[in-house]
């Protein structure tokens, strides 16, 4: 195969390629464990939420026209015909001009619509209650099938799993749901000159940093990271590690295929495998342009920059997302799925056109104003670029950069 | 103790007093099961990074003198004096008039000072080299100690481990790193009413939502929950569990006791500790008024709301940053370690003053504009009113709310 067929291809391309591969398989696991998960299943509201109208205040249960208009100065007057209990199920309809002492949490009885709560009350014997403000049809009551109808969808497959969904999976009485289980990561480095982090110092050498920062990143986005160390410059050492991570994963990560050397031997390696190909050979983002796509059986393979910082924005820019795209989630690449802040640029931004732009960006909080966001320049093989940045600010690849004082959005990092 | 003595006091008083509490213990873990978790100690560089001058780029190590003002018009000539190999240590100084032929990642000879980019050059022969492009001081080169000088104070106690943190410790050689432990925190339901999940709707009953949410938040927040079931009104049963919750956790919430009835029977049951005191009942927040912080021994037991939607907010104002100064982390309540995200209120809102309103936002993402944010109003009861929602908007305690058209911050949740 000719390598020199392949041309950069664009984000939203690469994007696109990386979307033809399917998410991982679905479990049921207790709600409790769903948190940060997504849902391979629609959920239907198995019942009415509230199932009954409901109290929502301690007062009395009343029908609102009975009390509408009521004031202090001029009070309504309704009988009270009954005093609920929270357990109590009521089997009588309220009447015209009665009213029914009800608990918070207390089923209202048929004829009622509102609550009228406690304090806006007098109670003036003989079963007689003062009515000293007006009430409107739904006041201080919770309606049948507010919070979810039986019937109604609750959520779709795709749908990521958040502490609040939990609770309302909990009131609808549902114990287990089905949601993709964690994607499995391998994470492969190559390099002739890379050595264990714990080896010393020495010239000619690296020591591993891509392993590490690629597992914290893995395990961030909800995967579950295996490392299988450093593989030297064979093409057949390469080989059969990357054999056995794609057998036992569902993605593989190659990083350090940097040098041209390198990513032939990336490609090489990955088109040796059973009915693989390369999808893409480059992307038109900076820093990140080096990445490759390959596919072994149903199986993604990437091959990352070996740069330290430049694979930190690839895994940001692309692997993440992609990775909750395994885990089933809708739209993972949508930008609305990531946490944007804006900010006033402090100064001119430049960014060659056609390429999609990745710049690390530093945050100073303001009184009354928006955040003001400096470029961290810095040579790219620094890594404390990405420690002081606090966002990545996107220049697209239409643009040629933006100016002191605009207004700019930052993606939280 | 008379319960009438407290008042009810501000979010900053709440959080003073959460401040009293000392941070969990540390251990000692891989940099790579330190993502997310909080320094327990100050991190010393302890080794200059990189360890010399090294090249960014494949080309010609000179001193940047010898290059000035180079173009292709006008190029300078270099007698190329080695070929330097990128594991070779340089035992030679360049003179002027001299480059050296490296490696990316090779190490600069002593009296280079820059690297020209091989493409930039032109061997002409019995060593001759064409410079033809202006060169200066540290370029295309990372100077030793350029990321983390010998000694520099890299992290401090306190600091939260993000993906690019571990970067840099394993560049530094750093193994493994002291961190605080995750808190254990337990977590009681109480409440007459409350049933299983499991159990079918019956008037009277409502299911434990509570105990499924904090689960989801504790463990989301970094800390590990662990659940104590429900708990009926009774003083004996709930000192019971809640002396057990004590021995076992390094913080214990009870929810449900947002009744008079309720409340009382927490207090009741915090004071029968050994070692214990009330130092709060009641804080200045809606929703969220009732919640009650206690201790025990050195150890904080809060009672929350039970409403299904206070206690998730009060979960996210307040209990979420104690959990994370638990675990060790500086400044936990500052308002910069949220994610705030700028909108323009889509209508007046208005708040009662003297309490700090946190209001449940929809925002609708725009082309050009802030998202536009608007309230959701619901009885406080619904558990929609959270699902909905894409942040908090805080309408702090001396403000009586904001118009229609005003940028506001929410937090996103």
């Amino acid at each position: 195969m000719n390598h020199e067929f392949f041309k950069i291809i664009s984000r939203v391309e690469f994007e696109a390629l990386l979307n033809s591969f399917a998410a991982v398989g679905t479990k049921k696991v207790s709600i409790s464990d769903a948190c940060g998960l997504v849902l391979g299943e629609d959920i239907i509201s198995p019942e009415d939420l509230p199932p009954a109208n409901r109290s929502c205040m301690d007062g009395y249960a009343v029908n609102a026209r009975d009390a509408f208009g009521a004031t202090e100065g001029n009070p309504a007057y309704l009988e009270c015909s009954a005093t609920l209990k929270v357990d109590e199920n009521p089997d009588f309809e309220l009447q015209p001009g009665e009213c029914a002492a009800i608990p918070t949490g207390g089923t209202l009885p048929d004829g009622a619509d509102a609550v009228v709560m406690v304090e806006h009350t007098q109670e003036l014997g003989a079963g007689t209650i003062e009515i000293r403000k007006s009430s409107a049809p739904g006041e201080h009551t919770m309606l049948k099938g507010e919070d979810a109808a039986k019937g109604d969808l609750i959520f779709q497959a795709g749908h990521k799993v958040r502490f609040q969904d939990v609770g309302l999976l909990a009131a609808l009485g549902i114990k287990d749901v089905t949601i993709h289980r964690k994607p499995r990561v391998g994470i492969i480095s190559t390099g002739d000159e890379l050595v264990e982090i714990d080896s010393p110092q020495k010239v000619g050498t690296i020591r591993d940093v891509n392993s590490h920062t690629l597992r914290c990143l893995v395990n961030d986005a909800g995967a579950e990271a295996v490392n299988y160390g450093i593989v030297r410059d064979e093409l057949e050492k390469l080989e059969n590690t990357l054999e056995k991570a794609i057998a036992e994963n569902d993605l593989v990560l190659l990083s350090g295929g940097s040098s041209v050397g390198m990513r032939d031997l990336t490609v090489q390696a990955i088109e040796s495998m059973q009915n693989s190909e390369i999808l893409a050979h480059g992307v038109a983002i900076s820093p990140g342009k080096p990445t490759i796509l390959g596919r072994a059986g149903n199986k993604p393979v990437l091959g990352l920059p070996g740069q330290v910082t430049s694979v930190q924005v690839v895994m940001l820019a692309l692997v993440v997302p992609f990775i909750r795209q395994l885990m089933g989630q809708t739209n993972a690449f949508s930008s609305t799925d990531r946490v944007l802040v804006q900010a006033e640029l402090g100064r001119n931004t430049v960014s060659k056109p056609g390429r999609e732009d990745y710049v690390r960006m530093k945050l100073t909080y303001r009184e009354g104003k928006l955040p003001l966001a400096e470029p961290i320049y810095g040579k790219s093989g620094l890594l404390k670029t990405m420690i002081q940045a606090d966002g990545l600010m996107i220049i697209p690849a239409d643009t040629e950069g933006f100016y002191a004082g605009n207004t700019v959005n930052l993606w939280k990092i």
